[in-house]
């Protein structure tokens, strides 16, 4: 009964993978070097989509790989919005780097499960040195723990576990929340983004237990409001645990007064993670500011690979300045896991026991392979530029008679559009501005000539752009201003009270 | 002070990209080509991929990606575990798809966010498509909702959140667990994979709160045991809340009864998840059993792509009935996300809602392709072929005189070592037995002429063969007895008691 020859739908022979592995790179080098003159994205309905994929049941034969392929890229290439493109300015994510690109495709045909060193010995180790080559680069210990993450939202989680199991004055991975004394808090800026709630709700503290301090007009922690929250909520009972410091908010590039906040957690013995998903690559560049450099002194750090490090997605990664303190949150050993040491008598690492994964595939590669190509000069150079073409953003925004400029932080600039002669005065004028700029984004994104997010800040609605992206030049960012304002002007000219 | 050419060490011209994407396409064809008749693995220690790979600082100036990129497959190709190699058996790992490499790199080059629709409106419906043809594969109902993650961990976490979500009895996710008036309970058999222990843990309710319910000599949960330890605990005021059943446990394929668990959840009104993160696809066999069909029955269900339908790491799947139960634990809606419906009134879906990351990569594609390459009928024969070979590789334990066969389950056989004429009895026997076949399966994975893995069944240590590999022929299973038998002999050979 045993198959002898088995029907292996899904194998291809080393000709076929050749012939549509070319095929593809052809495509993809096609698209990078055409793409510049290419919409950012044809702002295309989810009915749109649906018709061209088909809708179909699975089917219950299968089709030729190559007719497949040539689809699919195909759709991709026409109704994908490119963060690739030289004006993505949205949200928070990069540019692929190319090298990047090849280094999935390479990750995905080795295929190690880089959750134990038997299973990925040179995935392991490459993931070991890019973990620290990141700290080296943003001036954290090199001595640090680490480990490579899906993303700022896992970043940011890992540090928090290790956190609460570092801090909570039980055994909190046996006993659970409830047999604690107290309620655990967590202590962060009001500008946080939102994985600090996803964190605290889905690790079982709950919302409640978020202290959201203030923030000061550059939109950075108050200490003095830190410290007044601990102490009030340690008379209460309470049991703070952690404080977070972000270095470069998602919304405007705000970075918490962190050597402030350090000083803080020794004196009160609390966890200092820094969220420095977007801005801790920053904190290579000699010219950083103090506050940012600051990052060396947490606990634990979130930094994305995938943002500021132009990594494909996804790529984030955790620093633990303490490298059994990762250990000491996750670690289990299931009977059914046999992992040795090699034979040499070093201890091989099995990230699995430093994280939330068992199985875990090769993000690493790509993380890696940028550190190589560019080097920390190549980094700084990069991250430079990119911060000096948000402060033009800036200027031409706080130049230009139809724009408020807002905020400048890192290599984000937010502003606005302020139609000439507008007659309204107080909160009718701010309703009238907030509701128009958010039209606006949503035209803007459609129109794909450019694509930027948004912001809300003390409650004004504008437009966010975030440069973390080396094919962005200084054409790009002058086009900027008009590409807005003549946006804005038509969107008037239609809207009932335009 | 904006420049206006950029200095970009991270870019690469078209050409480049598609000289270098041609030779890696051609390195990994010839990999692919050549893998069988080399080592499954070296067994190389940490020291020796240290030395290989030096242990230098993060370099100032960046280098030439082609000497990089050629240096690092190199290493990869020569001293990496192959999963991809028709005799590795360990684990649940698969073989990768050729296509799916290929959309792993087509991912990586497009690079949509599927965080958002707006971000990627082909992705997102490339992953809801995906998403629902898994569910149709495995008679899950279509109408489910569901999201694509890292792996089986994540997979079966987010079933449990949603659980925790839905069966609490006051708000837990503002209010956290020690608002509960009890402790929430949950319920595995004892052979249940240790991400229960991961989500009982991370998760806030401690590991004091999974109840583990023992097993009948099959191996899987015992229904009795798990009605009275359910009734036990509500008379002492607890809050049970979720039963997991098993589809395929990670040591001997073992299914819990699954209709039988659906009724007493039914009945308790508590959640019912199913893991089959390894065993769910083989449900899609006419011939599969009833207990696994009825995984149709549960509230949630996790499923690894990257294991039983020949992904490359990472793709895991959750599926959940009632598409809002995913939204009810997970989203969250920060004032600076500005996603709108597309412009056709139709809702987007907006994948950061319905999981615990906000940036997402896109894993559904490679798993769409194998769907589209393969179809229904191709993974049956896959999926069928790899148990029959598993059954064969247990016949053959059982025939051999110095093997003794152990469990058969799904695709997983178990065996062990027993060498002639071993005159030791009773437990210096099992002592000595166990001693030996631990040492003998870590000279079979070093070896590299197979690699199985361990299990540990009613205090016995047994080798475990682990088939989810379509290119694991009948001569690789048959070769197997006796490499086995040869290497436990050279064994005993050397052992001071041997």
């Amino acid at each position: 009964m045993t198959p002898s020859h088995r029907t292996v739908p899904l194998d291809m022979g080393p000709d076929q993978f050749r012939t549509l592995g070319h095929e593809l790179v052809d495509r993809i080098a096609a698209h990078l070097a055409t793409l510049p003159g290419r919409p950012v994205t044809l702002g295309d309905s989810p009915t749109l989509i649906r018709d061209r994929l088909g809708q179909g049941p699975l089917a219950a034969s299968g089709g030729d790989p190559a007719e497949i392929l040539d689809q699919v890229t195909r759709l991709l290439v026409e109704h994908s919005l490119f963060n690739g493109h030289p004006r993505f300015w949205g949200y928070i994510t990069s540019s692929p780097a190319p090298l990047g690109i090849l280094g999935d495709l390479l990750a995905a045909a080795m295929n190690p499960n880089v959750g134990a060193f038997v299973l990925s010995p040179v995935a392991t180790e490459i993931e070991r040195q890019a973990v620290r080559w990141v700290a080296e680069l943003i001036g954290y210990p090199a001595a640090c723990g680490g480990i490579m993450v899906s993303g700022g939202n896992m970043a940011n989680m890992v540090g928090f576990l290790a956190a609460r199991r570092a801090k909570a004055p039980w055994d909190v991975r046996q006993a659970g929340l409830r047999a604690g004394s107290g309620q655990l808090l967590a202590y962060v800026s009001r500008e946080t983004h939102t994985w600090i709630q996803k964190a605290a709700d889905l690790f079982g503290l709950g919302l409640d237990a978020v202290r959201w301090i203030d923030v000061d007009d550059r939109l950075r922690m108050r200490v003095d409001a830190l410290e007044a929250a601990i102490a009030a909520d340690r008379a209460a009972g309470h049991l703070p645990f952690l404080v977070v410091g972000t270095a470069g908010s998602v919304s405007t590039g705000a970075i918490d007064p962190l050597g402030d906040i350090a000083d803080t957690c020794r004196r009160h013995d609390l966890w200092f993670h820094v969220d420095g998903a977007y801005g801790a690559p920053a904190a290579a560049l000699p010219e950083a500011s103090p506050d940012l450099k600051a990052l060396a002194l947490a606990d634990s750090v979130a930094v994305d690979p995938h943002k500021w490090l132009y990594a494909p997605l996804e790529a984030g990664c955790t620093l633990v300045r303490d490298a059994r303190h990762l250990e000491d949150a996750f670690s289990f050993h299931p009977a059914y896991y046999h992992f040795t040491d090699g034979g040499d008598g070093q201890a091989p690492t099995n990230f699995h026991e430093l994280g939330l994964q068992n199985s875990r595939g090769f993000r690493a590669l790509k993380v890696w392979l940028g550190l190589r190509q560019a080097g920390r000069d190549g980094y700084v150079r990069m991250i430079r530029d990119d911060i000096a073409l948000a402060e033009e953003m800036y200027r031409a925004a706080q130049a230009h008679p139809e724009l408020e400029a807002f905020t400048l932080g890192l290599s984000i600039a937010t502003f606005r559009f302020v139609p000439e002669g507008l007659a309204l005065t107080g909160s009718a004028r701010e309703e009238y501005l907030n509701s128009l700029n958010a039209d606006l984004v949503t035209r803007l994104q459609a129109g794909g000539e450019v694509f930027v997010s948004n912001a809300v800040i003390n409650g004004s609605y504008v437009l966010r752009a975030c440069i973390v992206n080396f094919r962005t030049g200084a054409a790009d960012v002058e086009a900027l201003p008009d590409i807005v304002v003549r946006t804005g002007r038509a969107l008037m000219g239609e809207r009932p009270n335009g």
